[in-house]
């Protein structure tokens, strides 16, 4: 599995010849890494005195963000699966019209999951994000770059999956699933491009004149 | 070395209770995956009768994206060395006039050290983002999205890093030092910013109808 291999080897299969691990794990996994680094903040302002009146609604966010944290590193593996099983699909037997009909059929099938697993990137690193707010408004300061960077990678783990979302529309002759993927997709990214300034604006407010 | 470490653990280790590794290297290790898929696009191109006239252009951007992703990888590691002599510094004994005055001198320094990783993040992620420019407009169309998420994950490399940037400029008292840095800081920003639209603007090109 991928989340199995070092970093030193991730990046040179990512650049190797081969299409898969591509985009759709890398925008996985910098989700993952930024409800991470959303935990981390939480980790740092929980038992601070500091901190002890937001240590409870801390606690609770923390536990919602490991939770999307683990989905998102599951995320990486489900893309460069659901990309091989597309592969795959191409692979079928097209001597026949009967093979032929049955190829275009597993091509269909396998694009449309293969859709399904960026924009599960996308909703969840939506979710992830609501709770990086919370931290940048409430952790602690001295960890608001930390803040910043997880709403950075949870809006380019965001917008790399639209783009996996959208290459993979573009194969399917399915109209209504087609419109209502495109959709969602966009919603998300809008609100996430809301969100994200949002959270940029509180890490602004605790750097102070910094 | 984080880089020895599995995705998995890395994420694990990020999401703890210890401030190091944070966003810096999060930003260092975003920068690595986007020149990685620059690098894989290049991979994918190179070869292919289609692309023929862009062999050697894409030949040459391969060699560089591969430099570039390889003084990311290592930025990944000197960001949490950084942060941890820091660390070290202010662990320094304050018991004597003198002691706290070499305490001051080594917690400027180990701060400067600790601004210099994250503006080089910047300085390198700027220049795999020009290579993933050239690659969204010549290399393999079917790697459009590829192209996409590279260039999202060096900018969102760049910008984690200058938050990285700023918040250790937050705590230096050498004025000149101060606004060197955040003028480059800013300059690579806005810059970044330009080449990223102009990269999505490519990849959108290649989507075409789609």
């Amino acid at each position: 599995m991928l989340i199995d291999k070092t970093l030193s080897q991730f990046l040179d299969e990512l650049a190797s010849n081969s299409p898969a691990p591509g985009g759709g794990s890398v925008a996985a996994l910098a989700g993952a890494a930024g409800a991470a680094l959303a935990s981390m903040v939480c980790n740092l302002t929980i038992g601070k005195k500091k901190y002890a009146e937001v240590q409870d609604e801390l606690k609770a966010v923390l536990d919602q963000t490991e939770l999307l944290r683990k989905e998102l590193t599951q995320l990486i593996d489900k893309d460069t699966e659901a990309f091989n099983s597309v592969m795959a699909a191409f692979g079928l037997p097209k001597a026949t019209e009967q093979e032929q009909a049955a190829r275009a059929t597993a091509i269909q099938e396998a694009t449309k999951a293969a859709t399904l697993v960026p924009l599960s990137v996308m909703q969840t690193c939506e979710k992830a994000l609501l709770h990086a707010k919370t931290v940048a408004q409430k952790g602690n300061k001295n960890s608001a770059s930390d803040a910043g960077v997880a709403a950075l990678m949870l809006q380019a783990g965001c917008a790399g999956a639209a783009l996996n979302v959208r290459i993979n529309l573009g194969g399917l002759n399915d109209p209504s699933f087609v419109e209502q993927v495109a959709r969602e997709s966009a919603e998300i990214a809008q609100k996430v491009e809301r969100t994200t300034r949002e959270v940029m604006s509180e890490v602004e407010k605790s750097f102070g004149g910094k």
